[in-house]
């Protein structure tokens, strides 16, 4: 008796959350020290001392109704008025809180911004690998998702097709740099080409296309590499971000959309998003939240220690004959598969207590991500079920 | 360029929620002591001192990435357990963790299980009046809403015209009680007999009918007067909690659904539900938020505060000549408008600072909603405000 639309959901679940569960049940089994859980982005650096300090001095000190009390669907004024200051502050915009919706992280952010500018057969565009709800969310508004192919191997954006792919019906772009699953991050000249593709293609049709920035990585990027900021290059631009990685924050469901007054329609679309964030059952992102990375606006986990883990990782996958994309940003390594099934590959993997999740997941069929938002030491420990692994294909 | 189904939502919002606005532009303008606002229930009364000593214990006590990691879909298997077991030592029922989803409000659980549940064009009833959101809510999964009309004057449902509204179609009935906006609690015998008509109606259609029982008000009810568990009435019930209202956490967005075992195809509709929560982009209700409610679950805030505000206010509206539903539960005040056209009531009593909200929003014209969740001192100042209401209409 559930909805027709939720069966092939129930039938095929995320690959990605029941491996999560998978590896819980393999550490139950093996001992958590013998499995190498690899599925999900989880966080394994812990947020920024000031993270619970400021949350500590909220609690004892503001007044329990204004901490835990309804606002503004769009968030805290004074919250709002600090995220656009900090923005302008790192990357030169004009942000007031007017720009600026808190939203129950990123994802709760994507269906938004989806909920207020879908029409039932529009189109939103992705580049292949990406990350898999996009689908959902995408679909969850009856629109249709066009995935670009890969770029292999550089997995940079494919603009040549993308240029072909735009069409009358095409509502919005979403991109994602630093890049889940790759680790690419798409330089300022792909930015600038892509951009320019945009704009002539609104022009052709006379329509709107929103690019949508979904941005939890911004931060996690390595060897001084540059993220630009997509709303300088591109003005139909609207911003998802999220705490989830930069502080730590996955379970806390915090972040916000940037809808700058430079996108089209811009009265209509803040109220539409503001509206759509109340009647989705978000109501609005969570206070106590909103309140703590206000004052952590600055603050930034400790990505020396991912950095470290994708030195070593790319080492070792390297120096075992594995083909990885170069990882410049996030937490993920892309690498190619030593068959071209990916999900029999990760399921080899499975055997030498390995979790890695099949590119398949991702729009990309012949890879496998591994998240290394691990414990140094897990990972260390997994090189030997690595080295089977290469064996195994060696043989 | 916003979606066509968000224009009338643009053009309309909730007249609620501008209230909520209009309010604060008042209480900058005549200040905050003259304007009178009893538009939004936003508890005034403090969470209870035990909700901020775990939220700091949590904070210095359990390790960050344990408070604020990502966990199941679902929720923290140790919350879920805490909460099966309080819900079975105070209503004899039978929960596990596997009956228990946390989600984001009550608002995000009723999109949750209506996600979960309805195909296009499938029917939900819900007696009126009753909470405009509804609306919104079963119109994001393109289901169709069915109100029965208001029994007037002591609002408990009017079963003989739900009888003739139930159809084939019908997927779902919403009921809240203690009830927003009309503050009565629905009798066991009237739950008795609804149950008693969706068992036969299920039986003559051959489908299940879920019962989605709203419950953010659950504790706040008066006299003593009983609100029966609706789990144990009928199988096919589903529970919405919030613990917005029961510990004053309205801005941190945390409540669950149940999902009885019982429940029309329990498995399916258990996985579908999960899935909702990720996919509609909630992805788990605030992490921090679950683990301080499983701490509170036998706290309560002090309704008392309420009681006297209820109490006060019904005496002076009747002193007044108003009309008022006989108020047994939640924080609202029902009252009969002195015109038919409870806009033009609502826009008189604004011109003497009271913001109340116009019964038309709750598909009831006719009537206005108070929401007397406010300081004392307020609502005793406010008394000279209704009392040249009373005037104005005398004349």
């Amino acid at each position: 008796m559930i909805a027709k639309k939720m069966i092939k959901y129930v039938q095929g679940n995320s690959v990605t959350r029941a491996m999560f569960e998978e590896g819980k049940r393999m550490a139950r089994l093996y001992g958590a020290e013998n499995v190498y859980d690899f599925s999900l982005g989880n966080p394994s650096v812990e947020p920024p001392a000031a993270v619970k300090e400021n949350m500590v001095q909220i609690l004892q000190e503001v007044p329990p109704n204004q901490i835990h009390g309804y606002m503004n669907n769009a968030g805290h004024e004074e919250v709002r008025e600090a995220v656009a200051k900090s923005l302008n502050d790192k990357f030169g915009t004009d942000f007031t809180e007017q720009n600026i919706l808190m939203t129950v992280g990123a994802a709760g952010g994507l269906n938004v911004i989806l909920k207020a500018i879908l029409d039932p057969g529009d189109e939103v565009v992705a580049f292949a690998p990406y990350f898999g709800e996009y689908n959902n969310y995408v679909a969850n508004f009856d629109g249709v998702m066009t995935a670009v192919s890969p770029n292999i191997p550089d997995f940079q954006p494919n603009l040549a097709e993308f240029e072909e792919k735009l069409t009358k019906k095409t509502k919005a772009v979403i991109i994602n740099t630093p890049n889940n699953p790759t680790g690419v991050v798409y330089s300022k000249e792909t930015i600038q080409k892509l951009a320019a593709i945009l704009e002539q293609k609104q022009k052709e049709f006379g329509t709107a296309i929103y690019l949508i920035a979904d941005e939890p990585y911004r931060e996690l990027a390595y060897d001084g590499v540059e993220v630009p900021y997509l709303t300088k290059y591109y003005d139909n631009t609207i911003v998802g971000y999220s705490y989830s990685k930069s502080l730590s924050l996955p379970g806390e469901r915090i972040g916000y959309l940037v809808i700058p007054n430079e996108a089209d329609d811009y009265g209509n679309l803040w109220n539409a998003a503001v509206i759509a964030n109340r009647i989705l059952g978000f109501v609005n992102a969570p206070s106590l939240q909103q309140l703590a990375v206000a004052r952590c606006l600055e603050e930034a986990t400790d990505i020396s220690i991912y950095d470290t883990n994708r030195k070593l990782l790319y080492h070792k996958l390297t120096g075992l004959g594995f083909e990885c994309a170069k990882p410049e940003g996030a937490f993920y390594m892309w690498v190619k598969t030593k068959e071209p099934d990916d999900k029999a590959f990760a399921a080899r993997a499975k055997e030498f207590n390995l979790l890695l999740v099949p590119g398949s997941s991702f729009m990309c069929p012949g890879y496998v991500r591994i998240a290394y938002c691990v414990e140094k030491e897990m990972l260390l420990r997994s090189f030997a079920a690595f080295e089977k692994l290469a064996a195994y294909y060696k043989e």
